[in-house]
């Protein structure tokens, strides 16, 4: 069996994915959907539109990853936190949606690093969330417009915060 | 006559009065429509959404509430700023679109609290913003997406600063 | 030849320019489109909105404009700077839309500076691009909705960074 013929084949199976399988797939465990700490919603859906709040990185016990990056946080721990991050949106998404799969792509992230004021990598750490995005969704759907900063203070001291715009069905 | 039906009563009267009807029975005084401290507008209108600048709490006589919240102001000092800077929102929706009664609810806020790197409670501050809105326009449409975040310096040093997406009819 | 009739037909003649004359005619040189540093992609369309990543002032030799306003940069630098940032998105708007024309005008921008805590003119700052947009797409279109903001930390050091929402046709 040829070797190109293998690929193909498994490319052909990955992009006939959905979000859903493709998650399973990668054995991702999704956090609980995170509740509100404020007076807000955590998705609202205005025509194709689906804007989320602030997410931060939610663990599956319920506790958020703290920590100031370029301080007692490396680029790596921001990283591991923005795709933490990543997770809980796909919780919210999931349980406000039904399903992953009414997510049509990715429309836009913003990316807050809380960082010390000397560290400038943040594209590198909200790569995190992005990756994760590209994996589930597919590098087509999954891949939106980002801007990547850095905060002087986040709530609760969380270690990254992401907003998302998704377009869905 | 049964505690039951008073109570079934006004709240039939809550959710039907409209924002404007609202808004007098609270007796909440907006301030002056801000202007445009630089070049843009207060407000832009594209389809059925609208995206306001952001916001600072400009008070009646026309000054900013200023100050650094975790440092010379208290966390409800900051949410006094945020509810003031919703004031100042609505007063940018009744001048822009004649009535708040054109607002159908509110997709999202990004609210940005002038903090020391130390404070973590964003979200508490900016409920001062969003429970104005859920007084003013109704729980159902008056509480939308959000994110609640802390940054180092604002204009003319204001304690907060909030921008928001309506959609409007 | 009365000097109102020359005015009044200079005036035809800028409000008839298309924003691709009118860069022609300002002789404003546009840095190459910027490169993701990052997994995202510089623009997403959506319906008639265009979203752009957030961009920094990226300058025709591909190097950022870099430093802190406030302490080793001036207000002026960063009104430079918010400049070059907006020749940058026009670059991006015309090799993702294939011209400035399509572009109908101007929604909203998110303008982040990074700077000193104690810096507080952060609207002069973003002003620089904002009157940019005002000159190639005219005062109609190119003025919209804007948040101008204090970062305590931007990636790579650059000193502003920007992320803009337009309509397109």
């Amino acid at each position: 069996m040829p070797h190109e013929w293998l690929v193909s084949t498994c490319f052909e199976r990955i992009i006939t994915l959905s979000a859903e399988q493709r998650l399973a797939e990668l054995r991702l465990e999704l956090p609980p959907a995170p509740k509100a700490i404020g007076v807000y919603r955590p998705l609202v859906v205005c025509g194709n539109l689906a804007f989320t709040s602030g997410h931060g990185p939610l663990l599956p016990d319920g506790t958020l990853i703290t920590g100031v990056v370029g301080r007692e946080a490396t680029k790596e721990d921001g990283y591991r936190a923005a795709r933490q991050t990543g997770l809980a949106i796909l919780a919210t998404l999931r349980a406000q949606l039904g399903s992953l799969d009414r997510v049509r792509r990715l429309i836009k992230l913003l990316g807050m690093v809380q960082c010390d004021p000397n560290f400038d990598q943040h594209p590198a750490v909200i790569n995190g969330c992005s990756e994760l995005f590209a994996q589930v969704f597919g590098e087509e759907a999954g891949i939106g417009a980002r801007s990547a900063v850095g905060m002087n203070a986040l709530p609760i001291g969380m270690m990254v915060e992401i907003e998302a715009i998704f377009e869905i069905a």
